[in-house]
């Protein structure tokens, strides 16, 4: 049979960290490319009790759910909104396969191919995959360590009448940059004068390194029950486990709706013994306590990494230390294309991503991306050490 | 924020069983209108042991998994596809959250808005509204007891130039239909001479009343290593338990890499803690026995619907007793509108699901499906005579 696939897919880029896990496949690598959260820190019996708790309540735990989701996972989840300034009632969340889920649903249901997106730039890669599979045009907003610039937002929303504007202010990946205050009030304003909704996506705000730090969602900043034009997304991936699948959405209950007469097409419901196990882990868990201890673990890892780069005295590498997040954002010299030092690291036994991925256009092609999450230790440092190693063989053949 | 909501999903209906579910929140209602299987038969403790043996095994269960599936998941499911005649590698497989997603992210890959795929009529609801979603003309081909009439898809074939021609032919839903041998080679060849993908359906065909059936499935009869043109999607919804949320595809090679980069958009990947655990219940649980344990008693369930039915005397209703599967397909004499009995039946405490809603065009409104594996014994009695209640009632005002 000659298959003829749809342009869209046609068109989607495998994605880059896929490829270099491809390429690694067999060696021993070790990798900072991925965004593994670290293994060890997982909760794994705290789940393992919950699970049973589940089956202990019997076969009903087994049947068809609700297209919504686990109605008490979601009772129990707008407290944890409440508890953050953003104030919703069930019947404005719905549960997805992961976060990257709930972006895909609100694509399928708020654009048609052709419609344009803005986006911080550079951006989460896997939310361009999303937007090049709808058939969007992605617009990318100049942006510096405080966010879009708002003076750039406002000409490409005039020119360009965008249907959505996508951003990640806390602990963006993959630069782990914060929106300051008034860029977050900023792009409310603009986007509430155009009428353009604000997909405000937060898989990473809890990991703070500083459980002191209090950034704002931009759902709770529009301070409106219906979120102000604000759809907001997030995940137990990087709090409990990604294997549970289990994020969801916010935001107005028209949308939610049609969110879920879109999943319902889509997938009926995402797993029911993931959202139930996740319902009974916030029973009996002190998940906040678990998170704070993440955000430190992660911390420290973070601080180990900055230490073994700067012990490399490598000359123009330059970097912002992250308050939060997963990954550290590596600026090499304009010359260096991290694509091509990637293959010369990999033959070393180390992976990271290169940063032109994560551009919707104009790729700064000596950026990189490292995860600081899933290695620690002398692993970590035998990964930077391979690292040091690459890059000195590799500058010597410029 | 005005939203405006993308044409597609502003034409989604909201599917009628969802609608009906609605209706009888809160009521005492006795519902053959689901498609849900019986709750007792889930094998509630092998899923438990299986779960437990996955946490077991360490935290690294619950990290990110491959966005096509757990691998070991998919060398077990491709034994068992062999066994039934369907030879593939598990390069040739992908795992999905329920064979809805499988049949969504088709659709994504192989169809453009416009493009026409050919149906039975009637069909699957739920492949409707995926259809709809994906924008695509549903050309529905006249068919009977034995499948598509051949004649009539050749003739649309040539009309219409489809895509893609979707089909459940063992135990179609709702009608509970089964191909026969001949149209299902014709069929093939058909499709072969145009070159048009089929999308084989089957989240049923293991469900038997008499063990010894046999229906070769159309990827079998392809027999070709790519499927032939066929792409077959199933699920361990009807088998082990809808919470499990989880089906498959397979087909081309090139087909299923294109499928992996819509799903690792769509979600990245499916629930993998319920698929490690369908992986380990794989290898202790005799799955066939309890498979058949589940066609005896969904048989047994059948017999006594029948019986209940049979025994009311309704003038001029018909059914054709169904082989496998979970549904019965009754039609009433032609002037009985469905839609108008179901609002009588909500109201004597029963409900089904009105036919109408199964066809992509020229509905027979005097048809209705009723499940017989959720409800059983003075139950599923007590169903029956209160649908023959309302059905007194409502031909009286007739």
């Amino acid at each position: 049979m000659d298959y003829r696939f749809s342009s869209h897919v046609e068109r989607l880029q495998s994605s880059a960290v896929r490829d270099i896990l491809k390429l690694t496949q067999g060696q021993e690598i070790i990798s900072f490319a991925g965004g593994l959260p670290a293994e060890e820190l997982f909760p794994l019996e705290a789940i393992s009790d919950a699970a049973q708790r589940v089956f202990a309540a019997g076969k009903g735990s087994l049947q068809y759910g609700l297209t919504e989701g686990y109605l008490p996972l979601r009772e129990q989840l707008c407290g944890r909104m409440a508890a953050k300034g953003m104030q919703v009632e069930p019947d404005q969340m719905i549960m997805t396969t992961g976060s990257q889920q709930a972006i895909d649903l609100i694509v399928r249901v708020l654009m048609e191919p052709g419609d344009v997106v803005l986006v911080e730039n550079p951006t989460y890669l896997a939310s361009l995959q999303v937007f090049n599979l709808g058939g969007l045009r992605i617009v990318p907003v100049p942006s510096d360590k405080d966010g879009m610039i708002m003076a750039d937002a406002e000409r490409l929303m005039r020119e360009h009448k965008p249907r959505m504007v996508y951003v990640v202010p806390t602990f963006g990946n993959p630069t782990g940059r914060v929106w300051s205050l008034d860029r977050r009030k900023g792009l409310l304003e603009l986007c509430s004068r155009f009428g353009i909704p604000i997909l405000e996506d937060d898989p990473y705000g809890e990991i703070k390194f500083n459980a002191n730090d209090y950034f704002p969602t931009l759902f709770s900043l529009a301070g409106a029950a219906d979120g102000g034009g604000v759809l907001y997304t997030s995940t137990f991936s990087k709090t409990v486990a990604p294997a549970l699948r289990t994020g969801w959405a916010i935001g107005d209950r028209r949308v939610i709706q049609m969110l879920a007469k879109a999943k319902q097409a889509a997938d009926l419901h995402s797993s029911t013994l993931d959202q139930q196990t996740l319902d009974q882990l916030l029973r009996e868990f002190p998940l906040d306590e678990h998170i704070r201890r993440i955000g430190d673990a992660y911390g420290a890892r973070l601080g180990q990494m900055e230490n073994l780069l700067k012990s490399q005295n490598w000359p123009d590498v330059k970097w912002i230390t992250p308050q939060g997040g997963m990954f550290l954002w590596l600026e090499f010299p304009e010359a260096l294309d991290t694509q091509a030092l990637l293959r010369s690291a990999v033959t070393k036994g180390v992976a990271f991503v290169p940063g032109a991925a994560f551009y919707a256009a104009a790729p700064q092609r000596h950026t990189a991306r490292l995860n600081f999450t899933y290695t620690e230790g002398e692993r970590m440092a035998l990964g930077i050490s391979r690292l040091a190693e690459a890059l000195g063989e590799f500058t010597a053949r410029l």
